[in-house]
């Protein structure tokens, strides 16, 4: 038997309170903003984006032959969204990991196009969809 | 001559304002949570801490032994800092790329310690420091 926390839920080795993956999906898509990371060139990369979830897929917008959209094409990836109270000191962090895609599916692209989403950085057109096929999902509270 | 935003500041090939190192190292400093993320065994993993900035380096508390000790140490890593307000769909973003170190000098234990840091988890004792020896930092604002 491991830990659990006050409520019930199963501790990690550091002692953080793992979250279902049904709850991880939710508070993926709870919050506009996630952080893709992935490594390039022996560096790790790490890029905020405004996201969606469609189909239960992480999905953002990207400038059409942009670095980034060249960049992971194919890679692993972790896509990770959090959120915290300084004030109480608690948070949670979902961490999604697989491969980005650039989406060419055209009723892919129909129903991505049809959720409305849009980037908050408005410099350049991003008219391109890229979504993280996900081979894991993990949540942490605490 | 390249792009510019309305206050002048340079904009990179997405269109986001570049902001000065000195601007990055404030905001690094200005939220209490970060997410390392580095690679291992194939796979992107991110972790949030809540970190502090000493002598103009990013410090953070994890536990004796701990996975994310033992996996970091020595490894480049990318420390991500963001701050966004959906209401007005802007933000910015700030990354710090270097490798991860494990500190055992005694004379810089004692500045950490004296920063008086205080993990946000607490279902396991943090007593070891890590910091982020910086190569590069680079910040945008959208």
């Amino acid at each position: 038997m491991g830990m659990a926390d006050r409520t019930g839920k199963p501790l990690d080795h550091a002692g953080l309170a793992v979250l279902s993956y049904h709850e991880c999906l939710r508070l993926v898509a709870s919050e506009p903003v996630g952080r893709i990371a992935f490594a390039q060139a022996g560096d790790i990369e790490v890029f905020p984006v405004n996201h969606c979830v469609v189909d239960g897929t992480i999905a953002f917008r990207a400038t059409d032959g942009s670095k980034l959209g060249a960049a992971i094409q194919g890679s692993v990836v972790a896509f990770e969204v959090d959120a915290y109270d300084a004030a109480r000191r608690e948070g949670w962090s979902v961490v999604v990991k697989g491969r980005a895609e650039l989406v060419t599916d055209e009723a892919t692209l129909a129903r991505l196009w049809a959720s409305g989403l849009q980037p908050w950085a408005t410099g350049v057109p991003r008219l391109s969809w890229i979504v993280v096929r996900a081979d894991g999902v993990s949540g942490r509270r605490l």
